[in-house]
């Protein structure tokens, strides 16, 4: 297993559960989401226990979920419910997940249920403030979830990777530090005194600050397990105290990335940009969703073709260089997590 | 294996073997189809000794399948013919298999040759009939010829797959009946006093009927080996015998479902409609052809998709309810065909 | 292995690589290739040392092919040569390949280096002479290369697969005969007074020549290891010496083939066509490109499907006629070129 089991992850934006389910397969099982009595969501195998279609292709009747090929109703707990013209008692129930909606998501926990402690989530700082708003996609990348990780943790790919948009050189020359605080690695970069990159110049002007005068940028980057990396990211005029500048010198915002595995060696990658500033301005939300899909889309090749490459030579070892060192620290906090899953199951099973 | 070889299997409609070749997988075994002289429709192994190319890709020539590579000519015996500038009479021969046209269809028997009588080929009533037409069409579908065996014996999918046109609570809440006779399985269902759904609505008005008042509705599956599923259906204006209702008080037809293994995991779905009325209106049966070909389309999601849980969980079984004792026993007498033909094979050996 | 190491294959078209690398597999060897300084090319494993993205996504910089994921620049041969804000010396390099820019192309040696000698590559006729000119194009086939070998061996099949343009069946009612000089296999086949086919027709009036009277024909084609196929074709106005027939009698032309395996099952095939005739005229170069082209792409679904054939029936063997001498003999010069690799391999390890 190359991902942690116990633990709670973005299965869907909650947007994209609606009357009907949804089928999507989370940390390799197959899954059938949907919303139960009162709008709850609930997540069972995707299974009908009658004769194995997926319950994904069905609909929701008055809160349950009946399959679409012979009307099976199934409870929110994975239980047959009814079925027309037979008894249901004794038919096999589907294995149910614990699944929360919170912040605008659907939080999947695909290990002992016991331990879905729902206080776990990850609580974005801008959910439920008013002085802030949200917006973002989703990505469905064929490549191993840590992959996206490392993508995140190394932002030197920005030159590269997005460079008529967010990266420039000063972002290779500057040197990175990381920390590890608990379970959360953090990777930040300071750059002074340096001229902004496109897409910094016009979320200057939108903040209606110029955007030709140098100014002092930053990126701090943190991983919290399992696989979210939220960003800080922004510019503020030289000398003001970058990071630390008053909000009129500034421009701001908080990239956000819950990586979720599908398989060993493909994601859903829900990607999205929380700010501080005009949070009522729906069509800058709108615009600034496309601005960021462009920008995102243009790593999903170099990922999907890197993982090509790792299945290609599979003996060939990785460098970690030290701005790698963000990426190489939340793979040693991935691995603690699960070898914790595994520590847990063998208590179970002794017990 | 999972499909009986000592029977005849519906490979074509007559009508696609033409002055071309055809290449089809039928049972796991790759044929080229063809009209030899005279006309007759012949099949051999779709591999041409020389090379190895297909004699599919060839052309007839003379009664001969002529390879499209190099221009060796096949007869129907699989035996190398001729071939420019060569001596074929060492080369080695084709196997070739028992083939024949009967009731505008290609039969084919994959089996021992010694036991394939067409007098074994199944008789449809319909055919040779100047009061019957018949009209029909062909899926390909990637599932276990027995899913759609299964499908077509339990015929409360309807209600769910075919909601719109020929599905209706009705079905599921009046239980079915099923007896074996012989090899024949025999699943019926009396639906009484109810309002027609859409299709027998529009039926009941193409025979002068009105569409509004209560009918009596009949459903009665006829499976015989290896995979034929006959279904009577119709409705009657209620209270005048049902299915023995005379027939200027009725509509109803002959679903007729032959259905061809090409893998263990996919099948040539031969479906069509035979009817004893109006049987010389041609703009009525291309209508009827392409009314069913729409309704029996929805099916092909549900089955492929149930074919890929199957894969996906191989350990899980099914559940039998009564309104799967159809295919159940379906599945006995395909047990029992598949254990004959291994019996005939031991015969064989030990001689 | 299928196929010789110590060789040179035509691994791309000069023209394929400008300011950016590419990507293309080459023996099974996943390479990129790029222009150094001086325009020099040079093809490395399309694999970055530091997190395994291919090379081949980036871009060259200064005559260094800089990967498009985090910046590392590399050499010709393939080691690092930098790579912003760290210190390259220990970096693993990768394994670069003898490669050479000739004739139009670029030519590979996946073997050993030590025997890379450029003395070896194959002199084409028409390079560097003026009298000539050459224009060919590309193709991707999933085929084993030496089934293209046979293809170009035996041009029987001209009259199956070509029958529009170049076939006609006084090839298979004229004998051919194989002989070997050295590593060199050649099939000639001379046909006369005959009618020639549309595509020599044309090629007549090209030259001025009536197209319909009786001419004498000829295919000569030549195998040299490690895949090349070169053929002498063309047609003389009948009893002035076929062959030997003084220019202004004639119409011919070299028909050139370089069958590059990518994997063991499929192929880059380089084909083309030189003649000594209106070199100058580029229009006449496009015209011959474009016709050849659609003929050359008749014989792709053919090998392909043939390729699926063996797959699927791989225990059976394939004739050997008279007419598959040439593809024979060329299979024993390969298999003697295999054997060698494997004896100098051999000498290596027991040194």
């Amino acid at each position: 297993m190359t991902f942690q089991k116990n633990a709670w992850y973005v299965a869907a934006m909650a947007s994209e559960i609606d009357d009907k389910p949804l089928g999507r397969r989370i940390c390799g099982l197959p899954l059938a989401f949907f919303r139960g009595e009162g709008g709850q969501v609930a997540a069972v195998e995707d299974w009908c226990p009658h004769r194995g279609a997926p319950m994904s292709l069905g609909k929701v009747v008055d809160g349950k979920l009946v399959c679409g090929y012979h009307g099976l109703a199934m409870g929110c707990n994975g239980k047959a419910h009814s079925m027309p013209g037979q008894r249901v008692g004794g038919f096999p129930a589907n294995r149910s997940y614990p699944v929360v909606e919170r912040h605008g998501f659907i939080w999947l926990w695909p290990g002992d249920p016991d331990k879905a402690d729902p206080a776990l989530i990850h609580q974005p700082v801008w959910s439920g403030n008013a002085d802030w708003a949200y917006g973002g996609g989703l990505y469905h990348i064929k490549c191993d979830y840590r992959l996206m990780v490392d993508n995140l943790m190394d932002l030197t790919h920005e030159t590269y990777v997005h460079s008529t948009s967010i990266g420039q050189a000063e972002i290779d020359e500057s040197p990175c530090r990381t920390r590890t605080e608990g379970d959360e690695v953090i990777t930040s970069r300071f750059m002074e005194n340096i001229i902004a990159p496109p897409f910094w110049q016009m979320a200057l002007r939108a903040n209606g600050l110029p955007d030709d005068q140098p100014v002092d940028r930053w990126q701090i980057c943190h991983f919290t397990p399992p696989s979210h990396v939220m960003i800080e990211v922004g510019v503020a005029l030289a000398g003001h105290g970058g990071h630390e500048a008053p909000t009129d010198k500034k421009a701001s915002s908080l990239v956000v990335d819950f990586i979720t595995p599908e398989t060993e060696t493909s994601i859903w990658y829900f990607w999205g940009m929380a700010r501080d500033f005009r949070p009522g301005d729906a069509a800058l939300t709108d615009s600034i969703r496309e601005g960021q899909g462009k920008i995102f889309s243009e790593d999903l090749e170099m990922l999907e073709r890197q993982q090509q490459n790792l299945l290609e030579w599979p003996g060939r070892n990785l460098l970690k260089l030290n701005i790698d060192t963000g990426g190489v620290q939340a793979r040693r906090v991935i691995d603690r997590m699960i070898a914790a899953d595994s520590a847990g199951e063998a208590e179970v099973t002794s017990a």
